[in-house]
C-alpha cells in the first residue's frame, strides 16, 4: 500500500484518532462511496462528508480521489495474489494445489465482496501505467492459475489438448464471478463454493491419472 | 424495447434521418458514454455533444437518462437471452443443448463487448422495479442453465451430488467473464472460446453416460 501523503508530518487539528486508524477508515469509506456511486460518479465531497470531514482534510492524506481508488485496488489485489501465492507455493501435484488456490481465492472474494467489485469495476477509470502497477505486467493472477495447469499438463494430469490459456481464464472467471452473487448468510458458505468450483474445474481439465493426485 | 418517448408526435425539427434511425444512433451513443464515463459519470450533455444535437432534443426521445440506460440493458439483455432459450429448446438429451447454450452465449458476448460491459456494471443503477423487470423475478438468464443441468441429472447424465444452481453460477461466470478479456482479433476465436468453455464445462459436471450423450 502506498503511504498517505503528509503520513510524517506534524498533526494539525484537533482529532483523537491516530493516523493510522484515520487512514484506514478514509480507504473503508471510499470503497464504499465508490462502490455504490462509481468512481465517476464519486466526489471527495462525499467521501469527506460521510467522513464528517472537511473537503480540504483529506488533502493532508492524498493528492486526488484517484490516490484513493488506487490504493482500495491496489490494496485488495496485492492481497488476494499473496492468499493464492501461498497456496500455489506449497508442496504437493499441481492439481492439489490449484485445488487449494480456488478455495482460497473464492473465500478471499467473499470476505472481499465490495472491494473486489470495486476492483473489477473500476479498475479500467486508473490511468494505463498505474494499471499496470496494480496487475503486474504480465496480469500475475492469472498467471499463478496457468503456471499450475501448465505444471499439471506437463506432468500428464491434464488433458493434453487444453490451452492452459483458456483454461486459466474460465476458472478465474467461474471464481471472480463469486463476488456478484455470493450473500452472507446464504445457502453457500465461502467454503463449500470454494470445494464445489475446484472440482467441477479439475474434472473439466484433468485426465484419468491426474484425478489420482487430488 | 420500449418506444421511444414522442416517436408518434409529429416531427417539428429539420432532421433528415428516420426516427428509427436516430433513436438506433441515440442508443449506440449512449451504450459507448455510459461504458467509457460509467453511468452516474455520464451526463445527457456528453450524450448530446456527441450526437452533435441539442441537449434539449435528447426529450424528444426520452424522459431521463435512466431511460436510455434501462434501453441499453434491456436489449441486450433480451436478445442474449433469445439466443440461449432457442438453443435450449432444441431437440436432444439436455447435456448437448446446454454445450450449444454455451456456444451461443459466448458467441452472443464476444459480439456484444460494450453492451454486456455496461450491463454487468450498471445494473445496479437502475431502481429495483425496473431491475426486476430487466432480469425477470427468477434470473431468467441463469434459470435456462440451471434447467438443463437439472434436466441432465434427473436423466442420470450429471453427477447426482451436484448442486445445479451452483453449477450454473459457475458456467455463467465462466462464459460471462470472457467480455472482460476476450479482443476480436486476439489468439482464439468466439467459436473456439465457445467450444473450449463448453468442453470444461461439460467434463466438470457429466457422468460416464452423459459424456456419451454430447
Amino acid at each position: 500500500m502506498r503511504q498517505p501523503a503528509g503520513r510524517s508530518a506534524r498533526r494539525s487539528g484537533g482529532e483523537r484518532k491516530p493516523r493510522e486508524e484515520r487512514w484506514a477508515e478514509l480507504i473503508e469509506v471510499a470503497t464504499q462511496v465508490f462502490y455504490e456511486k462509481g468512481y465517476d460518479g464519486a466526489s471527495l465531497q462525499d467521501i469527506a462528508d460521510r467522513l464528517g470531514m472537511l473537503k480540504g482534510s483529506l488533502y493532508y492524506y492524498i493528492q486526488s480521489k484517484e490516490d484513493l481508488l488506487f490504493d482500495v485496488i491496489s490494496s485488495v489485489h496485492k492481497d488476494g495474489l499473496a492468499v493464492i501465492r501461498a497456496r500455489a507455493g506449497v508442496e504437493g501435484p499441481p492439481l492439489f494445489r490449484l485445488r487449494s488456490v480456488i478455495v482460497g481465492h473464492v473465500e478471499h472474494t467473499c470476505r472481499n465482496l465490495v472491494p473486489t467489485a470495486v476492483f473489477l469495476h473500476e479498475l479500467s477509470a486508473l490511468p494505463l501505467e498505474r494499471r499496470v502497477e496494480v496487475l503486474g505486467s504480465e496480469h500475475a493472477y492469472q498467471g499463478v492459475f496457468r503456471d499450475l495447469i501448465e505444471s499439471a499438463q506437463q506432468a500428464g494430469d491434464v488433458r493434453s489438448d487444453l490451452d492452459p490459456r483458456l483454461a486459466a481464464l474460465s476458472v478465474l472467471g467461474s471464481t471472480n464471478w463469486v463476488y456478484r452473487w455470493f450473500r452472507p448468510g446464504g445457502s453457500f458458505t465461502p467454503e463449500q463454493i470454494g470445494a464445489e468450483l475446484a472440482e467441477l474445474t479439475i474434472r473439466g481439465i484433468a485426465t484419468e491419472q491426474g484425478l489420482g493426485t487430488v
